[in-house]
């Protein structure tokens, strides 16, 4: 059975919603997982599940905040959860972690412990997209500020090879995101990556347009971790302001309140679909283990989500299938 | 009365829409309309609305396509309804210009034709984002995918410039668009920018997030030309794509469809709220001359609305304020 170090002081509604998800993901999927933080609020969270069975928890005394500069967070709490739940992977005491927290602490502390895959010089984090039908992944959502061109063949050749073994997608369609469809078109950093994608072993269909993301024209698309991070939280934003706009809209007067009163329930399916509220996981693709951040965000269902993308990852070997094929 | 050169032949809906939009434009404002294009092809359109007045045609016996490299169709096509148009201005004999056309032509043929106003190296185009209350001006939206931090600086005071004397907002909060809101997140590009905005005599707000964009927080948000083509066309896209979703998710079952009688109408005013139909033009700011985008999409609603601004450009002098002021 796959085991989880569950970091369950990250995250923006941790520790409540993080003890909560673990609960549901233990009951709904064939996996074990530790949950590692503070044994006294974690234990509290833990009592109001006591009749679901028992979860282990490994203690940790610190917590690195949202908005800590990472690389020094995680010098200096050395036994903040994050560290402690990779250090689990380290020892072998589990086979992945997942957390909701600062972003950037679990990438330092997963690179500094875990390290990276040789051939990869910069681990991407990858994030999916929902669409209308299906989903894309795009990466790096932010790992990785600056990059060379050499970076954004690699996030292709991973974000491939991600797509294949853990999305179980045969010949997953690669794009790089540009302003134009031709080749010449785009900023120096995208001009000189293209020719990079192309001669790389993956089914490389060139330029995708931001307008074409969610057409699913690709189901892997690659941009530097500024822009990537940009179109993500834009979207995210996006969505839940139009809804916002619709809700408005829609309670202005009488008759569109009748209205919708009858399409309640197409609302609220529409809901989920824009504010991304049962996202799952993003992996951190490069680093030798297998890492997977939650959305900060995240409520219960999310995390469960996130842990069952882990579970499968670890199932399909995502880690070894990047080493052997890098 | 301000005088606009029209291109009748730029855009996807020329010159049917382009022409409609004009005959719009002199009935309901104070303008007098110089048609540029095909004397045959315009006149024809013309012909549908001749109980509505006169426009003046001006013949161009070339059309720049909008997948044409830029600056070889501008050189090569010296009677093309784009270079006809700025000429126009250039010879006095309009006070503007507006094309719904190829962006880049039209970008180097103001360059080429009227120059840029003093201190300005790279002009900008400055597109308005409507937001669920008010808009926001982005820039730069295409025109210039690799930029340094002098030209964010100048973009900032041009965007500065164009708020407080076109759209008459007192003291425009001036944003950096980036993934974080201390002054030492972002890439390269955004750290070396902070402080050269800090220093210019705006009222700079600091970073401003993607997340950010749609909540109002800047009334100017300043990118590079890759970054803001990218936002500006996956947040159209988006828009679009909820839209479909909701539309997709309203039809299911006899419920949703008499609760979608009932919200026809707000539907309707939602639809125009984020698809942008109403879009208006997008300013090419730093051009010693007043020239206005307008969507390549842009039907006569559109036209009409981005003749209005450009007449309230000229109106409020903005090439003369930007030029005093840089």
């Amino acid at each position: 059975m796959v085991r989880i170090a569950l970091d369950a002081m990250g995250g923006d509604f941790a520790p409540a919603e993080i003890v909560k998800g673990a609960v549901l993901a233990s009951q709904e999927l064939s996996v074990e997982i530790i949950l590692v933080g503070d044994p006294q609020k974690v234990g509290q969270e833990l009592q109001k599940y006591k009749d679901k069975g028992k979860l282990p928890v490994v203690a940790a005394s610190e917590v690195i905040g949202m908005d800590e500069s990472p690389a020094q967070a995680v010098k200096q709490k050395k036994d903040a959860s994050i560290n402690v739940a990779v250090s689990l992977v380290k020892e072998g005491k589990a086979d992945a972690i997942v957390s909701a927290g600062n972003t950037g602490a679990l990438m330092a502390a997963s690179l500094f412990k875990l390290g990276r895959i040789p051939g990869i010089e910069r681990p991407a984090i990858a994030g999916e997209f929902p669409l209308p039908a299906g989903k894309v992944i795009l990466l790096d959502l932010g790992a990785n500020v600056d990059c060379k061109a050499k970076h954004l063949q690699q996030f292709a050749l991973m974000g491939s090879l991600y797509a294949k073994h853990t999305m179980h997608i045969e010949n997953p369609r690669v794009g790089l995101l540009n302003i134009g469809e031709e080749k010449e078109k785009g900023n120096e950093l995208t001009r000189e990556a293209w020719p990079l994608l192309k001669e790389l072993p993956i089914n490389f269909i060139g330029n995708v347009e931001s307008k074409e993301i969610l057409q699913g024209k690709a189901d892997v698309i690659v941009c530097d971790g500024f822009v990537g991070n940009l179109i993500l939280k834009f979207g995210e934003s996006l969505g839940a302001s139009v809804f916002q706009m619709l809700k408005s809209e829609l309670s202005k007067g009488v008759m569109n309140k009748i209205g919708l009163a009858f399409l309640l329930p197409a609302l609220f399916r529409l809901r989920k679909k824009v504010t991304y509220d049962d996202y799952g996981g993003a992996p951190l693709l490069g680093i030798a283990g297998t890492v997977f951040k939650a959305h900060g965000r995240a409520k219960a269902p999310a995390i469960k989500n996130a842990i069952r993308e882990t579970v499968e990852a670890v199932n399909g070997d995502m880690t070894s299938k990047l080493r052997e094929n890098l």
